[in-house]
């Protein structure tokens, strides 16, 4: 059997071609993993280590992704997320909160920021009066009158302006988001697509793309 | 001599009616303080402990310091700074970056922002990877093409996308900005004013109120 692994600075995402399941690096489930193919990208020199040393047939197939753009030093996972969409605004969602663009098939660069469970720390990081869980139900449309909702209202009017603000600029583009925080960001959005299988699509089309290749003409 | 002093998170600012200076609370100059009578606002307990610790003469102000709102919570600091603001945006940019508008001597609402520190952090606790400094000089009219653009683009980008929607709600009024950071934020809009002030011109007006309703009619 073969399985897809995207292994990000928080979870490990797996995708055996029926469905999507994640795990911490210290709780991977090996019994699930049998002994299949895994077939994986990595943001994290640690958490692939944990890989390896809890499965034996692993293959990082970061060589065989390729996208066109003149970005330096762009994450494999956001490479990944873009091969699968010829067109749009794609928003990866989780540790970090990453915004690029594709046009035509080409990778026009973009935008980090930290993710909805990094804003949480910098905010108790700076005092225990901030150390506070985001209020989701927060109204964007009026200031706050408590600081819940202040702090609720500055992670999130922020990161929605920043989407939406390259969003207008690409005014035919459909944004397509993905990661754990995804599907709550997609909300604030009129063409917005949630899509959980973004990266794993991407990783499937160089996967062919590289078999193509491989074939005698 | 009467020193004002505005307790932070990470400095405590000082003010002895001709200069402004900041202390870390390791190193407050007991020296400048002399035997002067302080007149302080803090909101940091650990601080305000430190301030007592290094010199004798310290009063906390906070309950002179009085605003026109509805906010459960305010920061004293933020109350203060709306003091000395009838009408306009006041932003502080400090430890954590705060957004509060003030309509005709009453204070609207607001909301926070990680400070630009907190957010290097946030990043920094993310992955090795987006452990970098900020470039202020990132261009923010168009998409990054590496990292530390891409991260300095989603700070700078955000936190300035988040002021001008709160602004141009209310366009007739100025925006204020005070706080480490204040001034370099200043520079993304036509209506700022930089005042590093703002907090202890808010304390002064507050002692000014409170020593007029002392005297006898």
């Amino acid at each position: 059997m073969m399985i897809m692994c995207d292994i990000g600075n928080t979870y490990l995402h797996f995708y055996d071609m029926r469905r999507i399941w994640k795990n911490t690096p210290s709780e991977i489930n090996k019994k699930v993993l049998g002994n299949s193919d895994i077939y994986y990208i990595s943001v994290s020199a640690e958490n692939e280590k944990r890989l390896l040393k809890a499965h034996k047939n692993c293959y990082n197939i970061a060589k065989i992704v390729e996208l066109n753009t003149s970005y330096i030093g762009l994450g494999i996972d956001r490479m990944a997320a873009c091969v699968g969409v010829v067109d749009g605004v794609i928003i990866d969602a989780g540790s970090a909160i990453s915004v690029d663009v594709m046009d035509n098939g080409v990778h026009l660069g973009g935008c980090i920021m930290p993710g909805l469970a990094g804003y949480m720390r910098a905010y108790a990081g700076i005092s225990s009066a901030l150390n506070k869980q985001i209020n989701f139900g927060v109204d964007l449309d009026r200031l706050s009158l408590d600081t819940q909702s202040a702090m609720s209202y500055g992670v999130l009017k922020s990161i929605a302006l920043t989407i939406g603000d390259i969003s207008e600029k690409w005014q035919s583009k459909k944004l397509y988001f993905t990661g754990g925080d995804g599907k709550f960001l997609a909300k604030f959005f009129e063409r917005a697509i949630y899509n959980e299988m973004l990266i794993f699509n991407g990783m499937g089309i160089c996967i062919e793309n590289a078999l193509k290749r491989r074939e005698p003409k």
